[in-house]
């Protein structure tokens, strides 16, 4: 019960990081709800793919569908709002990158990957929504040049690959992996932190 | 017969957009070739993916392969010509849109998904394709800032989805559901209706 | 062993092209590592997920996200000195070309797929890592606009699916499509071929 409302509440802070994305780009009503819906399931979509379950669960039930319109209405008709509540917004993006983490990764460890594997495929389950919103605003996705986003999931995937790779209690294995990435998401986002640009020698 | 005929054209129509597009931004022969596939294509395969009946019909079948191609070079050979066709071609495209809508919508219900779902998916296979081009061309894609054109698709698709869904006559369910979407669609065109875009507040 | 070395190599240098463009956008060590990744396993991913062999190889074994990262880290730490190994850098992508035309031309027609449709597939997956690269650097994609590369894997993948359709020795065939591609590849490198732009008439 309370998963799934991390779960709601963090498709819903996606889907709003994809309709405000589309209203800065001058997008269309329909292009802000397609936005929404695209940042907030992306992720999980190319996951199924990946590992052949298909259809994937954005298809297979309404409920991120229904959220995302939410979220994509509320762009539309209320975006000076949400700028407003941003920073709690952020907090569930958090959430959400936890939760996402945790589910990715076992979902496709019991598809029989390896744990490494299995973290990377955690991390794009996280990371997804924010590539695929990017990409249909023509841009660099964010996760690849700004803000420590990727590296927190990346590392709560894995924390959580090893740790039932080995047996640890379950339940201590999902707090501490999205622990992980949750803290450190947060930390980056209150203390500015960015990996530094490679640059050419 | 007739509806194959409908299906080719509409791909052809569909090819057109891909390999005009891919002229207008420079692209070699092969670039030109290339979007042309993709965009007759994009949408049906992304379909295919979802509800797992790999290989997708465009790989199974060299039909619409062929039919791409040929689009392609008439965009390479001929493009003064496509130039002065476009009103043609942009009937072509409506039609080609309203028959997508129904294939898609059906084939999705038939793989399992809810009617609303189902209409979800088959608009992104009547848009797909647009989109395919349009990130191809690092671009945004139009369908979310310009023209109605996915808006049109999709209350074509819920009129098959919930249409199938109640059990309606399946041949009257096809001709609403693609007669919404074409004539929207045509009138669209038409009378140059857009959605405004929403604007930041 | 040979054949295992040359995808090693190729891999690593389709990685190399990842990393190198994603230092020259200013990508972060994240984006560096992902965008090598990305380049060296996309064409294949697209031709698991499209003849349903998932999951994908590239998330199957850790090799090549091992080869992946190892390319990804020479990009950070290294950069100036890849530069001035971009000659053999370039022949052994054409070597990774050559060998990934004929693997994943074969891969497709054991999938049932025709000849046609597996020789494009099989170019697809020979040029696929590139075109995810370039589109995660929100640029048109180089195999669009530029050089001899995709015409090179598409005649090769040709010749493999028409030889292993007519039942010529495969050991013949896969020399033959690979010599094809590669030698194609490596002249217009060295001769700077390209196809013409399409001029808009």
């Amino acid at each position: 019960m309370f998963l799934t409302l991390v779960d709601f509440f963090g498709c819903f802070a996606f889907a709003l990081s994809g309709g405000t994305r589309a209203v800065e780009r001058r997008l269309d009503p329909f292009g802000v709800m397609f936005l929404a819906f695209i940042a907030a399931t992306f992720g999980g979509i190319i996951r199924d793919v990946i590992i052949g379950s298909v259809p994937p669960v954005a298809f297979d039930t309404w409920h991120y569908f229904a959220i995302s319109c939410a979220a994509g209405l509320a762009c539309i008709f209320a975006n000076g709002l949400i700028a407003k509540v941003a920073a709690p917004v952020a907090v569930f993006d958090a959430l959400g990158l936890g939760l996402y983490v945790v589910v990715g990764t076992r979902k496709a460890m019991d598809a029989g990957l390896s744990p490494l594997m299995a973290a990377v495929l955690g991390m794009v389950n996280a990371i997804g929504g924010g590539i695929g919103r990017d990409i249909l605003a023509a841009q660099t996705p964010m996760v690849l040049h700004k803000e420590i986003y990727a590296l927190a999931a990346l590392l709560g995937a894995l924390v959580v690959a090893y740790g039932d790779y080995y047996l640890l209690p379950s339940v201590l294995v999902a707090i501490a992996g999205s622990a992980v990435a949750i803290l450190l998401r947060l930390a980056a986002m209150r203390w500015d932190w960015n990996l530094p640009p490679v640059a050419p020698k």
